[in-house]
């Protein structure tokens, strides 16, 4: 089962997060996207060379400290399809370095249209007969609005092609509340979409006896992540809003289970930008490097 | 305000249909795929140029009968970063041939994130200062799950850039109720996002008295429709379903407000795989364009 491969990554490292890259790209540090301007223009190409160059600098970097990077969909597409041909093959390097790869996509939709996203990302497209891999993702975060039918083509490429989903269950956003936090009779919508997500997880159980359909559970929500993690005891938790959204270590206990496991702290902002903080962005990359260690050391420490 | 463009296109045509580019591989006549399998490869480039063949020979069939095209994003990712460039090829092309583009990514994210995403089909990228559009949509779906702050960069857009969106309400799809017909008090979840919508979409009304805002509702699901109808009169619908999804045009009256506005009908197979019913695969556009224009007539004569 594919979460077994995070589960080892986590372990070997002894370090339960994901660096997400999210390149906006004001987070470029100036000398690569200077450099990568005058080379390609100040375009979608110039754009998306020099993040690039950023990712797989912060990559090397980080590769062995986290187990595993996370990629918004939405900062690679951000920049047309040169960005969103930077997002594959920063999938493709980061894999090289052995890390597994989330790509943080939300995708959603009816059954053969979902079909075609689980081909994408994760099982491959049909051309001629053969399976050819688009994006080849350990992992896709999606959303569960539309039901079982638009569940199920993701949970059959975890089946068939060893991968994980992460379904949104509670944002980490303000208003997430709007709708997530409304009663549905005595429980409240992420509590409905979490047994829901208990029931697509099923018969998808790995050797350390969680699933390979995982939640993502905001650290903003720190009582609401307590309630959720005792009522999907086996899912995986894909934990955002650590560092720039303000959640710290203590918020995030909660997300893991008394094993030590359960849960992958995301932090993005805070790891790419760290260097900000530092003042010398010609060693960003070391910069990067320096955070994810305080935040693993932080998280677990606060484990204990 | 942009679904002013989108009404008088409608009206132009007298057709208040939009055609789906959901271009699976398996949908292109095989003349197309053998040539472009020969000059590019059995591979994701091969099918990528195979698509867009098919693609903009069906524009050129359908610009004067319908208003609008609608491309389902996940037909193009299944391809890669090959196919997203498609994808861009393809608004390019139908918005050149005048007619108006939706892109159904159905995305969703925190406030920042969906900031990216609008900035990569509404608005456009930051590039040193410069804003250039990536995908330059006129309009694209969204998921409203996060609530208002994943929604706002949406709604900033169609204001400041002059474009659309729809929000998903009620999905076409077989299990879409298993979330969305759920009771919050009074009401199922579709009306609680069928209120945000009405929300959302207030100061983005045009001169037909239509929001900028708008709904995707299933034509599959006529009786919920007609409550849709009246619970958000300024929205205009998306609604997929009909034709190959099974839903008529008795089906779709229901979205229609008595001004004979305020819905817009999507075909995709239906239209895109005409020609296998005619059995002449050489012919497929002139089949695309005969199912579009019986299209159109069935709905305008039952809407009388």
């Amino acid at each position: 089962m594919s979460i077994d491969v995070l589960i080892k990554k986590i372990k070997e490292k002894n370090n339960p997060t994901v660096a997400g890259l999210d390149p906006l790209l004001s987070y470029v540090p100036e000398h690569i996207t200077t450099e990568c301007f005058k080379k390609y223009g100040e375009t979608l190409e110039g754009a998306s060379k020099a993040i690039y160059r950023f990712n797989t600098a912060l990559i090397d970097e980080l590769s062995d400290v986290v187990a595993a990077v996370k990629l918004q969909s939405a900062y690679y597409e951000l920049y047309g399809w040169r960005g969103v041909k930077v997002l594959d093959e920063t999938v493709r390097y980061a894999k090289d370095k052995g890390l597994y790869v989330i790509v943080d996509v939300k995708r959603n939709d009816i059954g053969s249209t979902a079909k075609a996203y689980a081909g994408a990302y994760l099982s491959g497209a049909d051309v001629g007969g053969k399976l050819i891999p688009a994006f080849g993702a350990d992992s896709i975060t999606v959303n569960g609005y539309l039901g079982t039918d638009g569940i199920t083509p993701f949970t059959e490429a975890c089946r068939e092609h060893k991968k994980s989903i992460f379904v949104l269950v509670k944002t980490s956003n303000p208003s997430s509340g709007e709708l997530q936090d409304k009663k549905i009779g005595e429980s409240p919508v992420y509590e409905v979409m979490a047994d829901m997500v208990n029931g697509w997880g099923e018969g998808l159980i790995g050797e350390y006896g969680y699933s390979c359909v995982g939640a993502v559970v905001g650290a903003t929500y720190p009582e609401m992540q307590k309630v959720l993690r005792k009522r999907m005891p086996k899912a995986y938790f894909l934990v955002p809003g650590y560092g720039a959204q303000g959640a710290g270590a203590a918020d995030v206990v909660n997300a893991f289970n008394e094993d030590g496991l359960g849960a992958v702290i995301n932090s993005s902002r805070a790891i790419m930008c760290a260097y900000k903080k530092t003042g010398d962005s010609v060693n960003f990359a070391r910069a990067a490097r320096d955070e994810a260690v305080r935040m693993r050391d932080e998280i677990t420490a606060a484990l204990g």
